[in-house]
């Protein structure tokens, strides 16, 4: 754990690439180790292995120029969005070229009428939003980091809108993609749905560059509702709280959020965000709606709380009061780092079918305790999805150790519940063990699938097989 | 048009591996012309082309079983459900063995706190939704047709309420499959979401039956709403109806069916369903929620529907009054060919951003008026999607190469204006002139995984491609 191992490199290829993307890129070409290193780092435990250049493209034609360079010497490519990702995507081990879409980061068009929108891959979920906002618009998926979207789409992100508005595979309409070849191909068009051959859009997103280069996106985008309300209420023990959120989702109660945080969680949010939530496990949750809507959606929440003996149970429609809470969760990671100074969080994600998420979560917190292992719980529990993040002083072999069975550990007990070994965070080089104890034969299938598209193997190699 | 032509058949394997079928299978091994005949038969105006052989499966090991004599044989292998699809998706140009899947009619497991379920390909929509209805749920996806749900995943149906709940991408979490090896893989798990690897459950939804045959789907599950209640409103114009469609789905209403039906749609309901329905344009929509909301949803449509000049606006929440009206826009289809008895409806879909509706209705519309064609407009309309059905005499080769043209000029016409030349009806046979249009190179992709996954061509050879 903390290193993936290299893959062979082509060093002639690489050499000889390098030489001719220098020659056209110029300014925009770096191999400078600081930035190359900057580009192998992930917000993540594991070690970075920095690619042998960086390209910052402009254009879809810049794109597919470079690939076909790479193409031509068998070199690899790596697309680099935020580097926000947390299971290694990013790193090269075989050495190669980063492309760096940061600069490809224009809103193309909006469609407002259309409920859609056409953008660049480097456009970050912020800027889009900040952007939308004076139209009454806005794009769901909110995975927590400021990630781009095209990076978004690459790992099939999701994050706690997901229980309402889906992931990024329900949110894209189209794409645009640069093929190992250099060839560009569109996906879709930007009719709602059609069933007009293979879903090569599905199949790209969440390929984690594997298959080719993502250029363009075009989004599904929803209206801002006309009223949102926050709720939170606290519960004496995990599994009460899965039963709330459970009935909730039974119940059909159409919520926008549902996120889980246990004590810990808590307390590390107190400390760091400054509030006064009461020192239990806690759910969080968001609605969206009509000003009646939201309001009726609170209060049948309360009752299902109220049931599953919940505590303090307060909701609002009061913007500032809900931005606070909702900061305090998106800064959980930050908080939880605090509760150990020094140690990385080493932030892995299982989803389990939602009957069997109680269960789970409270094998997870023991197996943890029993451990040493110090970790926060948080989830986006209404899609039976939550993450462990056990803190670990990486020059410690004993413990990371201990954390790397303990990963290992949780994966297997997802799996063996019907659930995955990853909800949202996706294979890189992190989860790759486990991919074929979840499908089996189907791994083969991918492996074709990727060979088909990619016979030289030069799309982001390392990650996912 | 009327035939997709034949493909070269592999007379030897089909003789050799009919016999090991018939050793095998027994009684449920059939070669009798009209069992063949009605295999390759749909509810189309496509021509019959009928298999060399049925065979009743009973098992996914049955079904592996003849695939694997079939793969051993290179004879092609073409599952069956209920007939239902519109574009020759069962027809067996190259002859070969139907695969008839009705006899895997069994619900595996109803996990109702997960609100999903584990059944095999054979189930119907109304089966299931049947066996259902005591436990408070439903499968919301409604093709019209009564189809199995092997089938629908195969096509990526979808209907009328797909403008809530989506299609069927949107309503499986995992399916089992045979491969053109006879391999079985299962392609996901009953976790609500997963970032774990190439989404191959969304490659094989909609790939109808080229990469393999499904035998068992896991489908998500909705709770029964507490409330439903329907609307409707008449509108002067095309452009009025589509406007008020427009501002619905852009005012964030959650309507679960909104459905456009044009004056001689309308007039055909009439006649057909004895109702008294103004003999002008109609939207016609159902709202689920709580009893609160579905009142306020209604209420809402209603001043935007006013807003747009609309008449006759009607609400309710009465079963009996809602079910007519349903009922009356299942019957759509039998309703259009009595206008003209004797005739073929050459049912075709296309789908467009919701903003170019209006304008590509009323061109379809005014050109079927230009060609004398008679053609109701039937569509799910908060999708962008719509039908045309011309009605016509197959005898008649003018009325035949009139219709023939007229659905090559509205599928180019969608496609020009960023819309699919399929909403939901797939390509089949019969739209295959038409995906190399919309998609260009993409087409390329799908056949290069086509190749990768059945290298031999056997699954159900001459559809899509």
């Amino acid at each position: 754990m903390g290193s993936a191992g290299n893959l062979p490199r082509n060093e002639d290829g690489i050499s000889a690439a390098l030489g001719v993307l220098k020659q056209q890129f110029g300014e925009a070409f770096h191999t400078g180790q600081s930035i190359r290193e900057q580009h192998g780092h992930t917000t993540t435990w594991i070690e970075t292995q920095a690619p042998d250049a960086v390209v910052f493209a402009k254009s879809t034609e810049e794109v597919a120029s470079i690939v076909k360079v790479c193409a031509a010497h068998k070199v690899p490519v790596i697309a680099y969005g935020t580097g926000t990702s947390l299971e290694g995507h990013v790193n090269a081990p075989a050495g190669g070229v980063c492309i760096d879409l940061t600069e490809m980061n224009a809103i193309k068009e909006v469609h407002a009428e259309d409920l859609d929108c056409v953008i660049q891959p480097g456009v970050t979920r912020e800027q889009l939003n900040t952007y939308l906002r004076d139209q009454g618009l806005f794009f769901p998926i909110d995975p927590g980091a400021n990630a781009s979207l095209g990076g978004m789409a690459a790992t099939r992100a999701s994050g706690t809108n997901a229980v309402r508005y889906g992931t990024m595979k329900d949110n894209v309409l189209a794409l645009e993609v640069v093929l190992p070849s250099g060839e560009v191909i569109r996906t879709g068009t930007r009719a709602k749905k059609s069933s007009a051959g293979y879903d090569l859009t599905r199949l790209l997103i969440g390929a984690e560059g594997t298959l080719g280069v993502i250029t363009e996106v075009t989004l599904k985008l929803q209206g801002i509702p006309e009223a949102m309300s926050s709720a939170r209420c606290s519960f004496e023990t995990i599994d009460a709280a899965c039963q709330a959120v459970m009935m909730t989702i039974q119940y059909g109660i159409p919520v926008a959020r549902i996120e889980l945080l246990d004590t810990l969680a808590v307390q590390a949010a107190n400390a760091y965000s400054k509030l006064d939530l009461p020192e239990e496990h806690l759910l969080l949750l968001e609605f969206h709606g009509s000003e009646t809507g939201v309001a009726e959606q609170a209060e049948m929440f309360g009752s299902i709380a109220e049931e599953f003996g919940g505590s303090g149970f307060e909701w609002t429609t009061k913007a500032e009061d809900r931005n606070k809470l909702w900061q305090a969760r998106h800064d959980m990671y930050w908080a939880a780092l605090a509760l150990r100074p020094g140690t990385k969080g080493i932030s892995t994600d299982v989803c389990v079918p939602i009957s069997r998420l109680a269960e789970c979560v409270t094998a997870a917190k023991d197996k943890a305790d029993a451990l040493g292992l110090i970790s926060t719980v948080v989830g986006h529990v209404g899609d039976g999805n939550f993450h462990m993040l056990p803190l670990v002083d990486m020059d410690n072999a004993e413990e990371v150790a201990s954390a790397q069975s303990y990963v290992s550990w949780l994966n297997e007990l997802a799996i063996s519940m019907g659930g995955t070994c990853t909800g949202e965070h996706g294979i890189g080089q992190g989860k790759k063990p486990y991919l074929r104890k979840e499908l089996g034969g189907a791994v083969d299938v991918m492996a074709a699938v990727k060979a088909a598209i990619d016979p030289d193997g030069i799309m982001n190699p390392g990650k996912i097989f």
